[in-house]
């Protein structure tokens, strides 16, 4: 495919999966939710919160980011809060909840497979993922979006070092690579790091995990939309500055 | 690097990682075990192993390989066989034997440090590991081979279409290219199927899942060795040929 030569010097745009393509954290407070409904004979609702965020930091050393950990730390949280008393039967409600997460249609942002086609006729498209690699492949399959991207990344952590090394095995120059996603500290500050652009869209629930103490786009060299629509319009400003 | 300029024309060895690199699937027997004593006293052995595995089979379209599903399917083995009475408290004790694996040292197989030294020089090596992403980097990590290899593929699933991928992204030809593994389903039969080259080592412990009904040695077109420590030999053999 020959693209329009345009006066941008942006050549790649990628695009964090979750939370930026489609929903994701709705689910997961979802599946709280109801977690905190199975131990509320037990427990009021921010001990049972506290607890469940303690075991999910401490077992990311064991399991990494995904569904597959979320569930084993709701199991695990939910014996410590029944000193280990909760019932088989309970636990498998737990496990339901999970498969529940892995089985849901993908809800896709707005507009977003328009938005894809428009930047795929100008820029190579990638995505850029963390998590479990079983999840997010069956993810943006049943999205319907995988044919607007050349590549797929999914890495199980987003730092400088990861932005780096997946640009240097596509032989993409940092000042080429821009992108797109909802968490500071995954998909924005380690792409300005290595001297790339990017794009913040904050998604309407923000997990703690994901923000930067003092950075905004007041204060950083990165740009802030509010929604995946408005993509294309700043793509196309930044392209018109001399 | 320069490279010793050879008659071969294989030019990039990979390598399957569990069971070929390490050893894995005796852990996975090992805790299996401890499972089985968990439930002994409500079932025989025979039936918990059924039992198992049919779970793991039914929730692979949701977990994918690896231990964090494999944990999970205990779990799920462990409510259903005790019809959903077993505690909490025993559950903890399922989900401390996955943790377990997660950390336990990885066992190397003999020699394979030197192996990959040697075939360093020549070849371009590449690790080619289906299974959970994080777990497989972390083992890695820890298993202090990581400097030999070029490039570490981690996949969902082991078929032509995956190894296919592979080899366009890495701009590598077939004819090039030889892949070393353990199981014929996963490491063999998918290479040959591409016109790529590839060498069997068996491990001691076979999973039914792995083997492939009348392929053998003598029948396809494959290399099969007996421990990894042959393969610079077999490589020189194959090399050697007019």
């Amino acid at each position: 495919m020959t693209r329009p030569k345009t006066r941008t010097d942006i050549r790649t745009v990628a695009f964090d999966a979750d939370d930026t393509l489609w929903h994701h954290q709705n689910l997961f407070e979802e599946t709280q939710e109801k977690f905190r409904a199975l131990l509320r004979p037990y427990h009021p609702d921010a001990w049972i919160n506290e607890n469940l965020h303690d075991t999910e930091m401490r077992n990311l050393r064991h399991f990494g980011y995904g569904v597959k950990g979320f569930m084993l730390s709701m199991v695990e949280t939910a014996i410590q809060l029944t000193e280990g008393r909760i019932q088989g039967s309970e636990i498998q409600k737990i496990l339901d909840l999970g498969k529940d997460m892995l089985e849901r249609p993908v809800e896709l942002m707005p507009g977003v497979a328009q938005v894809l086609a428009t930047l795929a006729q100008q820029f190579e498209l990638m995505v850029i993922t963390k998590g479990d690699l079983f999840d997010q492949e069956t993810k943006l399959a049943r999205s319907g979006l995988g044919a607007h991207f050349s590549t797929i990344e999914v890495v199980s952590e987003k730092n400088a070092a990861t932005y780096a090394a997946i640009l240097k095995r596509h032989s993409i120059g940092p000042a080429h690579f821009l992108m797109v996603g909802n968490s500071l500290k995954s998909d924005i500050e380690p792409v300005l790091q290595i001297g790339g652009r990017a794009v913040h869209i904050p998604y309407e629930l923000q997990w703690s995990h994901d923000q930067v103490e003092g950075m905004s786009a007041n204060t950083h060299d990165y740009f802030e939309i509010t929604a995946l629509s408005e993509l294309p319009g700043l793509l196309k400003k930044i392209d018109d500055k001399p």
